[in-house]
């Protein structure tokens, strides 16, 4: 009835790694790796079709899987058995869980975003480096429920299994667009998002702007900042004041500041 | 004038690596390395006793190295001239700045904390485990320019060269205590400081509360969050209102949300 694998030797088990360990298989193949019932079942809830999933019969219930399968109804994804010795192969965390799906890629499109507001909350976040920060970032974003995740000038592609883990699966319940900086820009002021970039330079305490009408809370790297062309097309660039010694914050902490400030403001009611 | 050492295998090398590695002989010898010249002028400004300079001469000014040497004129620290090979073997960041320090421990004594001011506001962390989360929440609490940082039973000692690192100093800039739970609230009942628990159970929207006076806020795990001693013990539990799928925050994230909320309510005013 289906596949089963049991070397690690074996050539789809080898692609399955260079599509987990390289973004340009990724890029290439228009699809990704994802590790972990949660994560799997949090995919397919948003919007993402399963192709492949690799199960290893000791780990995981077979009914479990073929429900998963079944997700998208007009074309079921493709189910494998392995061997342990193959899961612990490719797998991050142990094998505590036993699954690994394949997952076509999504486009992230500007254009795509939907908005249920005409006011909408948005966090653009420019070049961002470091996985974990890109994670925690997602992970605020869902918990403050924002209507978009922009990501600009992307340097790694969103499918990185480290950005993957530590969102915690916060990358599957975001609606997330990535694009240029230019782009993004135009993007905004079309759709009328009030611009506030994170910024030293002649910039306003975030907590005196209003952000209840559309705005787009905008954050550079922790290295280099925004670049310029966010600090020239701003409606108002915005300071974190701050009174240490040392004055430097991590990017997703701040980014957590600036939009639990705007949440405060807005759907935060004091009981 | 100082020793010289060339060799990798060289027995105090050995030692100084144990130092850098291990726990256990930080805690034995009441000592720790720090690694480059920024870090080494912070501790030393921050109050700490430099014991061991290691240098070397192609990428230091031999004078900086002695001035660092006389920051405590009673006791001034022994120089050592070491190869670049012991240098890479040794240093986490490279060869760029050619400078590591072995220095005195503090204390680190609940009843060691002065407060400048009679409404001290506090940040607390119970049994934080990632070295990263503890950097990053230390930078805040730097930025903030909080009165204390208090982290009850420590699951790592404070020196651990990751979270030295990833503090990007911020770690001899803040005034650190550490104790057991039990002590800790003891300590704030009887400074009149109150408690405000970050948790689940029986809270209340952290933005309602009024942080002007006496606070200290308290961040526990994110897999278990905060003892039953805080939740029993607190004025008030505190929670972040989440509107998501997940609804899970990094700690360093959330605590850096409190702690700017209570700024925002205190030493930040609109301009």
């Amino acid at each position: 009835m289906f596949k089963q694998i049991s070397s690690p030797q074996n050539k789809e088990i080898k692609w399955l790694l260079q599509l987990q360990d390289k973004s340009r298989n990724r890029r290439k193949e228009n699809a990704f790796v994802v590790e972990g019932k949660r994560e799997v079942n949090l995919a397919i809830k948003g919007g993402y079709q399963p192709l492949d999933l690799y199960f290893v019969p000791e780990l995981i219930e077979f009914q479990e899987v073929v429900e998963m399968a079944k997700a998208k109804t007009d074309s079921p994804a493709e189910i494998t058995e392995i061997s342990k010795e193959v899961y612990d192969k490719i797998a991050y965390r142990g094998s505590t869980e036993g699954l690994l799906a394949v997952f076509r890629s999504l486009e992230h499109q500007l254009n795509d975003l939907e908005f249920k507001t005409a006011s909408p909350l948005i966090l653009v976040a420019e070049a961002p480096e470091k996985p974990g920060n890109i994670g925690a970032i997602l992970r605020t974003a869902d918990a403050a429920a924002v209507d978009a995740v922009i990501i600009a000038n992307p340097k790694t592609d969103l499918y990185n299994p480290n950005i993957i883990r530590s969102s915690v699966g916060c990358i599957f319940t975001n609606q997330i667009a990535t694009g240029s900086t230019e782009d993004i820009i135009a993007f905004l002021i079309e759709k009328n998002i009030n611009i506030y970039a994170a910024a030293l330079q002649a910039s306003i305490p975030y907590h005196t702007i209003d952000y209840k009408v559309g705005s787009a809370i905008v954050m550079g790297t922790e290295a280099t900042g925004l670049s310029d062309e966010w600090l020239e097309n701003s409606t108002q660039n915005i300071i974190i004041p701050m009174h240490g010694e040392i004055d430097s914050m991590n990017v997703s902490v701040a980014a957590g500041i600036l939009i639990f400030e705007a949440k405060r403001q807005r759907s935060i009611q004091p009981e």
